[in-house]
């Protein structure tokens, strides 16, 4: 017998009850029931967006929101700043280049957030790039970018977007949108969301409406103008996926009810206790300076091999966290700490870890990790 | 938001697997299909009761069990030594009296275990005693009786049975009915068995079908001759309790996949941490010389209120652990670590049971309960 435990950054848990939800018997999706559903998801998406405008809910991962909105708002020949600091960074390059458009790559070490000086060093070198393309938080480096101060720099102007793959960051910590004036941002369902992967959640700006009026970039299944003309009649251009919409709603309304500022901070004290666990064992943080809420890097004690422990973790104990990608592969392990995930999550992570890293030879005291995880999480109660 | 952990003796938590088979379409009971299953729920039940008779399996719990072993086994007027260590030792008494049997009365001090020895002196004194009636895991003491002690006393004679409570031990702790000659074993499936409450399973030895030819008793629905008749069509007299049988199925299925010893041996290391883990708090054991390997109790330390520990457990950190009964009422707190539990549950309910005392006031160095279950949980990895 051996208990799993998802700590990964995505997908993560999914609450029974969600799960219940969306076992329930298959409705068809042009139907009254199903309009009420997906009306209020998309009402209630507006809350975890902190915005006013409207939140498309498309049958896609994260990926097919982030090309939407390149594909939606910007035309080949386009120069767009990249801001490439991990994985996810390079993808929105990779995506520029697959439609015609120019990126201009803003390389950050990895481990570390970009400087917006930097940012507007380059935006005042080029000022005929046309949008800042970034991650709230950088899954690969378990870094958050300064999305605040980025929206101080797009928001003077009327020709520049500012776009934002929010997927580990929406319902993570704060990015409301139209306060600090984000144009773009995209989620998707198995990370803060709660849900199975296979729905992504765009909303874009007044500003970048007007950018999506001007595309000449061919598109069809991610059609951002079409998909807000059918969310006026509480429905989708294509065939919605009934279930995860189903569950979002079930989510969202949990959302509701812990309010967002509740499900920041939580998030906000499951990552210090995470991070505090893991120097207490002595283990070096990948992302010191701009670590993210939505997960922890750390890197893996020398003479161990990152990728074995983390099999180890996954196969021995049970516990899924993930290791590193590219230049950190076998280097460093992320314990993700986003969605379904509260306390003892934390302890359990820390425990594991602990456990895995004594088996594997490592001299480490057991119950330090945790024991220093313990005070933060004592916060709640 | 808060995530529930449930490790109280009883309900156990009922593995996701469990729960899938269980809410597959209902079938009717009186068909091929059914009967396949009920077979092999029956047939593996034996290698968890370690026995070649017949395991009856009961739409009832534990006590329905119970009851059905006093009015089969034995009748009105018949005198029978009941072990009162605890709640569940005195129930064995009130069945006695509910069918006009006489009970003999060997009280134990709460915590202790009954000594075999104490057992042959009222044996010697009352030679027409019919039946011993004992718990082999006393739940509300967390208590562990010598069965097989026992067992070598009553199988020495033709005219005495041992009918064992085994509702917290079958399944946790070696209990080899044949071997060791245990008359009457009596377990429910909301225990070990990692199923809701609502089956119980009672097995009886070649002796005890005698005396159950000589019962004068009234019963009906707990009628154990009736029951094995239907047995070996694979069916029960009364409507079984279909969905629990499907789980119990899938249960012993992984029992005999886990392998029995397996299964004693993962019990054996859960209680042993939890033990040290309570200990190295500095929390006294409620059964220091006994104690079985399906919970672990303790005292509170002064000052703090058990009931209101317990209530804040469950409350405020959503770990549901049990307090105590009658004497011990708002004096201990019992820790259950049998079913579907491994060894991160131990985990979390050390870190919730220091973090719970802390927040009470009491001095306690956070992780070090953990840190000391931990050792001990690392003898599986």
């Amino acid at each position: 017998m051996k208990k799993t435990y998802l700590l990964a950054p995505g997908p993560t848990p999914v609450p029974e009850t969600v799960n219940l939800a969306m076992a329930a018997p298959m409705v068809h999706h042009r139907t009254p029931q199903f309009s009420k559903i997906f009306g209020e998801a998309a009402e209630d998406a507006k809350y975890l967006f902190q915005t006013q405008n409207d939140v498309l809910i498309l049958a896609a991962t994260g990926t097919g929101g982030m090309e939407g909105c390149i594909t939606n708002l910007f035309s080949p020949g386009d120069k767009l700043l990249v801001v490439n600091a991990g994985k996810f960074g390079e993808r929105w390059g990779k995506l520029c280049e697959a439609y015609g458009m120019t990126p201009v790559w803003l390389n950050v070490e990895w481990g570390q957030a970009v400087d917006p000086k930097e940012v507007q060093a380059v935006l005042d070198q080029e000022p005929d790039i046309r949008g800042v393309l970034v991650q709230a938080s950088e899954t690969s480096t378990a870094v958050a970018h300064p999305i605040e101060a980025l929206s101080k720099i797009t928001r003077q102007r009327d020709d520049l977007l500012l776009v934002v793959d929010g997927i580990t960051g929406v319902g993570v910590f704060p990015l409301p949108m139209d306060e600090w004036g984000i144009d773009a941002m995209v989620t998707g369902s198995q990370k803060a969301l709660q849900l199975p992967p296979g729905l992504t959640l765009v909303a874009l700006s007044d500003k970048a409406w007007k950018f999506a009026d001007q595309s000449t970039c061919p598109h069809f299944y991610f059609d951002y103008k079409k998909e807000r003309k059918n969310l006026q009649n509480k429905t989708s251009a294509y065939t919605p996926a009934v279930s995860l919409v189903i569950g979002l709603q079930a989510v969202l309304k949990g959302v509701k009810e812990e309010g967002l500022e509740n499900v920041h901070q939580r998030h906000n004290r499951l990552a210090r206790a995470t991070r505090a666990g893991a120097q207490a064992l002595g283990l070096g943080l990948i992302a010191p300076q701009a670590p993210a809420d939505s997960l922890t890097g750390v890197f893996v004690p020398e003479g161990i091999d990152g990728a074995k422990l983390v099999k180890s973790l996954r196969d021995d104990f049970g516990v899924t966290l993930a290791g590193g990608q590219d230049q950190w592969k076998g280097k460093i392990i992320r314990i993700a700490h986003l969605g379904y995930v509260d306390t003892f999550d934390i302890v359990v992570a820390m425990a594991a870890l602990e456990m895995a890293l004594k088996k594997f030879g490592h001299p480490v005291e057991l119950g330090k990790g945790v024991a220093a995880a313990q005070e933060i999480l004592m916060e709640a109660y």
